[in-house]
């Protein structure tokens, strides 16, 4: 049987999750998410960010909750900034054109952006002829497993203040990042304009919690939502998930096992002489090796290629989850050949 | 305790749904609906529609299906023609015109488009300076309850392809009408260029089948999909549910169901004298009601006013469901005052 | 040779107009419309409004003007109310929709909205299910050559304010307007939060003036302009076309001269015992006419059929402009038959 | 007085252009488009380009020609490829994206596509997760002024032919890189699916001529056009300008006449020692300088700073244009600085 570090989002839902769901399966419950379950999850996230004014909403999917808040966010000749690697740049099929805005990408070599990045945007953008940008999108992990500290988000929450830029960051692997150190939930909620906490890829069928710090966004926000399909009739599927998960603490435990199975998993791979594209610290990690071993490994582990590097060696892409065992990791570390 | 008598969608799923999600909760799947789940649910649609060839996709609700299709279909001038209570021209906030295309509302007082409509608004849009209507949406069952029968269903379709226009049947309550004697999902497959199969009001958690007929819609439909937001990570989980909801019979048994709960209904309130402003045919149903009375029933039943009428009469919505019980139908009853 | 009364955009451009352009055009002038020219007539505009902070942009054409200016206007859920038979509504090819903004048409028989209409939308629009109406589009004259008087901007303007609605005033024929009696520039900037003075149709080869009085619609309207092509190269054709226009109050004149030649046609036909849909009071006028006098008619005289009446009877549109001569109308009224 | 050399649409038409607009301005016209002058000069176009069933259409500016055209052509998720430096890409304030849909840059260090760019964007659009390359935009001359010569326009099309990418050019200069030996008009109605004849920046007031040679582009195009606004009320001024444009020859040696001004300062700047960024061949030249020697120069004369290269020095551009009088460019040469 094949072991499987693909992606993060492989497996249903925490079996308390599931759970949940069924307790409540036959109650008769108000529909779009103007329910009990959804109003004790968005107190209790409000709770966690130490955000007693935050407006909180429920989506399925992380496209769509990037597309509804950036959609939200700006008027039509305005554009989003993010890194060069950032999710709504390559990989959401132009959602956020399709909604009428550029994205312009920023270089930035480990997924992060910076305050740089930003300022060499702004300063190239200077008049009608242009885009004005007007938000800063990033994702907390990034794209390349990457974390923002509290330092760097406040840093960068400055930046946005300074020259009038929304700051959203997309936590579809919040857990991860939070779990490996980065940014806290408060900074969030104090930094950010608006943030989402990814349900999806720790423990829940589905789902984001989309958090509205900035009265601005929260404006007409469910209007959008539905207008772009992202209002699910059944809301309480998404409020009865994220309680489950909040509870006790569920939610950053298994971000917690998340990031421990793929510590192991790096640790392996480093005994074994394995370098690292960027030092592995949450979630996913991306090992250098070369194209030969990764395919003998590929009869054995499901698994993907991040980018080659020529010479016969590329960099690959392991994910694990809140349901990865820790027996699969050893045995994926023992199919693992030696560097010599 | 209250009555519910406001929608199709209040409770969660059928047991048999809930069971099969359970049980391969965690199992690794491949996510974006491209598991053996949805490819066994859209073979076993295909064969129900005696469509081969037919492209299926799951996605999670209707207002997302009907955006996704009708973006799909239209170039940027062309326009969507639909009675003026459809769906997408009044409750979708806009999410059409979002995507660039007019919806020309046509008058429909049972709510069913026919031929004579559809050639007024094409006589009405000659030239460059309007907009060309392409695509003609219905709904089975409508927006009002009614229903289109495989005659009905197939003069539609013979006015489209004279005009070329693609024709489009939103399926949200597709079960109900066709446990009501509506057009046979054979039909909707020989006639229409697209037509959704609804799960989110007939037992599922959520979920549309679309099913699309022609090869023109088909090319690169995953693409719009991912773009608006409608591909769920975790897809798997739509096509268990419709594999499950398809295994014998059980969606056509529950839209019965609903329909004999709506039945039994409409005949107590015929027995105390109510009229109403439709035959009852589906599982909505339409009395018409003196407000005054309405008002004391809220006490016990929650429903909808649909319309006024004036004179303080109004027209009232009751909406039942698959998992609508008898005994509740039955207490309803009891609670009506007799017309006198 | 065939007498012209279908349009009033049939000719070029009044001599002063011609002759303004041809004194500038080897000066070396600066693009985009940041040029003295533009300069000028903006605060001649000014005055003319008693407007001292309006933003006064120059636009090539109408639908450009429509359309830049509700995109500048609305966020994505909200929606544009104006009559069933509004220029946007009907015939600019859903350049609104396209925009992404459903229009809200609303029954007009005379061509005019009311607050009556106004507030049957709003009270149809109560929640987030449907789009948020934000803005009344009006026509000065109409699409039926009929004229809002100061009193009835008034009195829109005030039902605008008391339910936070943007009034836009198109003035594609604002001059035939003003000079049958309608609404003045001053009424317009007091009121309205945008309006038009249209040049195409009253003296310009091309050209509207986008009076903004409303700070919020100034904010980036350049780059509204720009990113919807509506901003001319050669920026100074318009402001010096104004300017001419202006000076001496020749745009006045014209006006007053194509609605003295529509009166003048509409007393000859009213001498012939012709009636009219509307009281003919601009430049537009709708008699009723019998198929077979208008068909013979149309073998001297160029003019359309606005709408059939039935039984062998239409509406029909004759215009007239500035540059209509006296001796065509009087040629044309020898031409009617009377109706005997 | 200043110099100026800022661009090539600083005046206004020449004399014959104007003079054949005051020749028709009293004739009685038929609107949009649907005229003889428009006629006559698009049988000249399909006459010169050799392209019998092309059709032509015309428009006012550059940014709408591109808009519209690029709208016409492309599906939601498909994606339009150019140079980095491309003028869609950068300098309409995002246009296409407000359209709908994302400009994929490609680093091109002359401002010029080939093959290898193209080659590697289709190559990293694998998936549904990503846009659909599906059309390539080059501009000639480029934003930088250099040219494609017949034989790369050939190798361009040629791989868009493979891998089924429509091909325009934005021909705003296209007089300029003709006169300067880059392709023809036959090679582009040959080889491109659609390409612009500009004549704002070569004789014209405004107007740029589509030509399309694709079928599936013809289809509906007016609509189009009138849709986002790019329709001329009184479309003659279009068709009669450039029926001057092109009899006898005008437009071609009015654009060899800006790049012989061009030529001669660029040789005037050689003498004095001056490098270029880009070999000068066209309208627009690209010379190295000091930025003190620049600001100096600044005072006599109008241009503008292209990049700045750091330690003091910048490329600067200067622009010709068929209004440039020989003595104004000796002038110019005359003030500037002898490199030392």
């Amino acid at each position: 049987m094949m072991l499987c570090f693909t992606s993060d989002y492989t497996t249903g839902a925490h079996p308390r999750v599931l759970e949940a769901l069924q307790a409540i399966n036959l109650r008769e419950t108000a529909g779009y998410g103007m329910d009990e379950d959804c109003r004790a999850a968005a107190a209790h996230v409000r709770d966690l960010c130490a955000a007693p004014q935050a407006q909180v909403h429920f989506l399925v999917g992380g496209t769509q909750a990037n597309l509804v808040l950036i959609t939200a966010a700006l008027r039509p000749h305005e554009a989003a900034v993010c890194a060069e690697t950032g999710h709504i740049n390559v990989h959401e099929t132009g959602s956020i054109e399709a909604a009428g805005h550029k994205v312009l990408g920023v270089p930035a070599p480990d997924g992060k952006l910076t305050r740089e990045g930003i300022e060499i945007v702004l300063a190239a953008h200077a008049d009608e002829h242009m885009v004005k940008p007007a938000l800063v999108y990033i994702s907390n992990t990034t794209e390349v497993g990457t974390v923002y500290t509290d330092a760097e988000i406040e840093a960068i929450s400055a930046c946005c203040r300074e020259n009038a830029l929304a700051l959203y960051v997309d936590g579809a692997r919040l857990g991860s990042a939070i779990a490996a150190g980065g940014a806290s939930l408060k900074t969030l909620a104090r930094c950010a304009d608006a943030f989402t906490i990814g349900g999806t890829k720790n423990g829940a069928l589905f789902g984001e919690a989309m958090v509205l710090t900035n009265p601005a966004l929260m404006r007409d926000f469910r209007y959008i939502m539905k207008q772009r399909g992202a209002m699910l009739a059944k809301g309480w599927l998404l409020g009865a998930q994220f309680a489950a998960l909040l509870q006790d603490g569920l939610y950053f435990d298994l971000a917690a096992h998340a990031n421990t199975m793929a510590n192991r998993l790096a640790l392996g791979m480093k005994d074994r002489g394995y370098g690292f594209l960027y030092p592995p610290v949450s979630n996913q990690i991306f090992p250098i090796m070369r194209d030969g071993a990764a395919q003998r490994l590929m009869q054995h582990v499901q698994f993907q290629r991040a980018q080659p590097l020529g010479d016969g060696e590329s960099v690959w892409r392991f994910v694990t989850s809140w349901s990865t065992k820790e027996a699969d990791v050893d045995a994926l570390i023992d199919f693992l050949e030696p560097v010599n």
